[in-house]
């Protein structure tokens, strides 16, 4: 006994990223902050915030409202016109925004503006490389998918020409055999600094990293790691580009997760938390560099709903709330006086608990089958059979009610940023439990 | 003394396509089916349906109602889920689909549309070869700029290796120097047969063409042609690919405009009609042949706003208004009854009409300086001052009111699908008294 959604859902929709057949997708038909229900009415903590995009919550009432008054006023214009939602949106997000960056180029998610931000850096320089880091997701159009670091690349290969790739800092799985914190962010600096050196730094465009990686692991940059990277693109003229799809928006207790450094990149993108995902947007914030370069020479990029004035009256009404609400503060004093204690509680309660890190609410629990070996507890990209454990630690976070985000043998915490403490709370008692089902496979002594 | 929608949009917003420092947008505040009005309460009748997206007119109630109701239940879903406005869009989208099309999976626009199915035929086909034609638009990201075959492409390249240019028909200037409309569908598909002969067709993994090509000119395909090209495809193991992002819902007075020629394609990609841009939304159709290369192995593809719930709840309302009001019907019968036999006038009456052609409310006027040279009215491409006649036959239209599509050297008339009659004729009157300021540029006999 199925319902109508469920039935054509199966006849009719194609899903991201997954083989199709066996697709049983939980039908979901409403929310409320941070909790959602599917039509057997059972309620689930989100710990994934949907996408990573939700941070306001499911059924904010201003978003909620403002896309309702927007809808009655004006639901579309083509890109060419102006209008006031757009103007709106785009003057918060420029007076948010760090250093020079004052324009906003909207789109209508994530992979598009990392294309063009990666465009405009091209013809601003005149030049065609663009660095790109492994572990990394800049979205799933040709060039996005290119820039990616993680597998999702591999079966869009060969794809955009011109992309080089360089490792990051990952203290615990040191691709420099660095010993520190401190060590990592100087020997990925020298590295970065060697690739440079080797590609020629004079035909480099952009460099473009997540501020802090997301998908592939919430890699959160070692102090000193952004400001010397920038220092490099500067010494050649080559443009930063920081990815902020995931991290920016209130994820990281931030409005853009390089505040946190005081680093200022030339170009930012962003997406899901600038309105939650409640319509789709995404953009580019620019500076004058690039603005110079298309002041009087067209820009050869576009889309129908740039500036879609439903979008951004959506992001209007998300920024202010998050104003309003302390949003910032209140994901900071989470992260660190709730998740960042407990997490090194579960830590030291769980063998298979290899490291735990994050800021803000934006954390990765990392699982091992042996913490002096570091071995995964899934090997990386494992499917099938050899993904049991972690869709077995999914399961038994979802059997508590708790929806968990699941990647490689990561479980990462990332519930939406209105999570209220005792929420927050319970649910990590939720992962608590279903760590005893990772344990089970750790196989260190 | 300018608002502070004009001074945010100039200070904030960077804008599609444009040079921005002289650019100053009309500033939208509201709209009513075909018209919409400034915030100077100049009202405009729209000729240009946005960009070619908003067939049901601005502020139809039914899709204002079906977002505001979807936004009070539920705003967003991540792509792995079930939800019910997904799962109706996607049958009402599938049962419209010919052929044996049944899947739908939805991107935000029509850009990533023809990404992904780019996509899906390389690896349903595992061959790399994507054939496109000259004088088509496909989209900004990487894949689709590549795929483009206009001016758009140029300073984007390289980009996505592995496309090839064919020459689609164009009766009016016939790359094959054909002499009847039946003697280019012929020679077209030569030409193809020779492209697919000298590249190899066992390389090929797709043909992607616009059923009738929308801004590079409103080229209707002559009778036959998609059907050799469909045979050509099958005989070689090629998938077909129909980009109606511009030319379906309605604007050829179709669901599909491929439905006019009875062809079918492999997959079929669509945007703004099916929900007339009210939310961003776009997506490809499929059938079996990728379904069962993705039923047990994962597609390589996603996007976190995939069947956004408030787009797909516009796409319902949309697509069930449609069906409601007739408005295919209507629009066939306003393009054969009011605007051919208009069209027809035009080019009597005035010696810059060069051609005129279209179908349903998909109609250009191209504009010469000579009917036996057929020398365009402005060069290809052109802009600053060469492209200054084609300006003033812009803001000819716009001191009447009548707010117009141009490109090149033509004009295009693409109102919206619900354009009153009466509206519909007052506006080809005054493109009728534009029409005398082309003609001032014209040097013929």
């Amino acid at each position: 006994m199925t319902s109508q959604a469920f039935q054509d859902d199966r006849a009719h929709v194609f899903h991201s990223w997954s083989a199709q057949r066996a697709l049983a997708p939980a039908v979901v038909v409403g929310g409320e902050g941070a909790w959602f229900w599917t039509e057997d009415d059972t309620r689930y903590l989100d710990f994934s915030s949907q996408l990573v995009n939700l941070n306001m919550g499911h059924q904010h009432p201003r978003v909620v409202a403002a896309i309702q008054e927007q809808a009655a006023a004006l639901c579309t214009v083509a890109p060419s016109f102006g209008n006031a939602a757009r103007s709106e949106a785009a003057r918060l997000i420029a007076d948010l925004a760090p250093g020079d960056l004052s324009h906003v180029f909207f789109t209508n998610g994530g992979t598009e503006a990392n294309e063009h931000a990666v465009r405009m850096a091209r013809l601003a320089t005149g030049r065609h490389k663009i660095l790109a880091a492994y572990r990394s997701y800049h979205g799933a159009t040709t060039g996005s998918i290119t820039l990616t670091g993680d597998p999702r690349r591999w079966p869009n290969e060969p794809a955009m020409p011109g992309v080089v790739r360089f490792f990051g800092p990952y203290p615990y799985r040191s691709p420099f055999h660095a010993e520190s914190e401190a060590q990592e962010s100087e020997r990925a600096l020298a590295h970065l600094d060697e690739v440079f050196t080797l590609e020629g730094p004079q035909t480099i465009a952009a460099v473009i990293l997540e501020t802090v990686v997301g998908t592939n692991g919430i890699l959160v940059p070692p102090d000193g790691y952004l400001a010397g990277v920038r220092e490099l693109c500067d010494r050649h003229g080559v443009l930063l580009i920081c990815d902020e799809v995931m991290s920016g928006f209130g994820r990281c207790g931030e409005w853009f997760a390089v505040d946190r450094w005081n680093v200022a990149p030339d170009l930012i993108t962003f997406a899901k938390g600038v309105n939650s995902g409640y319509v789709p947007l995404g953009g580019v914030v620019l500076g004058p560099r690039v603005y110079e370069t298309f002041a009087e020479r067209a820009y050869p990029g576009g889309l129908t709903y740039s500036g879609h004035p439903l979008a951004c009256a959506a992001a209007v009404a998300t920024i202010n709330a998050m104003k309003d609400e302390g949003i910032n503060e209140r994901v900071r004093r989470l992260g660190e006086e709730v998740v960042r204690p407990r997490l090194a509680k579960l830590q030291e309660r769980h063998p298979s608990v290899g490291d735990v890190r994050g800021l803000g609410l934006f954390w990765a629990i990392e699982l091992v089958k042996d913490r002096a070996t570091r071995e995964m507890l899934v090997p990386y990209n494992a499917a099938g059979e050899a993904a049991k454990p972690m869709l077995e630690v999914a399961a038994a976070c979802k059997a508590q009610g708790v929806w968990p985000f699941t990647h490689f043998n990561r479980l990462h915490v990332v519930p939406p940023c209105v999570t209220t403490e005792k929420d927050l709370s319970n649910g990590l008692d939720v992962i608590d439990d279903a760590l005893d089902v990772a344990d089970r496979y750790y196989t260190g002594s």
